[in-house]
């Protein structure tokens, strides 16, 4: 009992909802997770299961087209598009078996990949999804350290599908982490707001509308699958790799 | 008929989470709307509905201690305590008729005075407080200006009384304004959830709580009760003045 007490007095949980808030916030100590739901840190899980040896996430398209002429599967994606001249750009059905296997994805996305590299001097930087979200909370629960949920949001804008997965991940951490800050509230709540119809709660949003006109609907119900895969994709030097057990 | 739907079409409300991120926005041409419930524009509205003949919100305490020999009533508030050699901090019960009739009022807070200065180049900018949702909510429903309220938030980050607000707002306007943003969608289903127990949901906030450390759950209270007063606190020039009749 006292031991309970005292880890839920210690342990934290904090979420940051846009990159553009990164700075104000501790990352020293902390375990960071990062979220782009639509459709990059889903992507990631995918590629990884798929075979892929590592992702570097870049954050400009120049970046990215550096790498061409190696041996990398090089991906872009500007507002929703790839952009021209890649081979993949973030919808999770580009990056299969075929593609990636055996192969070091280098990846810029609108979003994702900067919340990665703003996040990336945490002590541990791991990329949440629906997708492995289950592995997620089975980690996140065996560590003894504060953690933050970074989402990766719109243009530094706040966005609906990255903050319900943050509250779904609170709402099965809280029984060991506190939640104390005012977005963690926010999170979880509009979680239980969105949980029992996630794929019409999301498509409300303004981002998700934009996916319609896009055509990609068939993406956004794919990413809102929970834990299909044990992947946690964890950052390593420059690169994303796979999590080995723990 | 046509003219509601070229009108939902056409006229958008939006939420700003926090200072920081204004600039993300652009203000010209729409009407801001500036949120910090505990305590900034509530107490705002009480100080013009108790006479005082202006405010003017200034940024930091050295300039609002530069305005105490002169003719003015000198306000300041730094992490919800009053700042010492002041005489008022942000509590709604400091405005007093015997203080404040007929005077000038110069005000700094913590996150609401920097709001405000950021959101002054908006084409109108007023204040927004539960005490007046009435009268601002009836304001805005005859305006053809686009929307943004702009929440003041903690240091940057995201509050949930201020959010709360906005979503009672949008719930309020929503048939004339088209919410277009995730933040909207979310502040709307934040007031959903919080309205039929506001002082309960509110004193879940980290910003309450530390409220409730420096024992002003009085103050939180009179802040979250529901248009007492009809006063419009409007930005003209440097000072913030009660709105005339529309």
């Amino acid at each position: 009992m006292a031991r309970k007490i005292k880890l839920k007095g210690n342990l934290q949980v904090q979420v940051i909802l846009t990159p553009g808030m990164i700075p104000l916030y501790d990352l020293d100590g902390k375990i960071a997770v990062v979220i782009d739901i639509l459709r990059a840190t889903s992507s990631m899980c995918v590629a990884l299961e798929n075979g892929a040896v590592d992702i570097m996430p870049v954050e400009s398209v120049e970046e990215a087209r550096s790498f061409k002429i190696g041996k990398f599967v090089c991906a872009a994606e500007r507002d929703g598009k790839k952009v021209e001249g890649f081979d993949l750009g973030n919808s999770p059905f580009d990056y299969t078996e075929k593609v990636v296997k055996g192969k070091s994805v280098v990846m810029t996305t609108t979003n994702g990949t900067q919340a990665i590299n703003l996040s990336r001097f945490a002590y541990r930087m791991v990329t949440g999804a629906f997708l492995n979200i289950d592995k997620l909370c089975e980690w996140l629960l065996v560590q003894d350290r504060d953690i933050l949920l970074v989402c990766s949001g719109w243009k530094n804008k706040f966005n609906l599908e990255d903050t319900i997965f943050a509250g779904a991940v609170i709402s099965r951490i809280k029984h060991k982490f506190e939640v104390n800050d005012d977005a963690g509230i926010m999170a979880e709540n509009l979680w239980d707001t969105a949980k029992d119809n996630l794929f019409g709660y999301v498509m409300k949003a303004a981002h998700a509308q934009r996916f319609e006109r896009l055509g990609i609907e068939r993406d956004v119900k794919f990413c809102l699958q929970l834990g299909t895969t044990d992947i946690i994709p964890e950052m390593v030097g420059n690169y994303l790799v796979k999590m080995k057990k723990f």
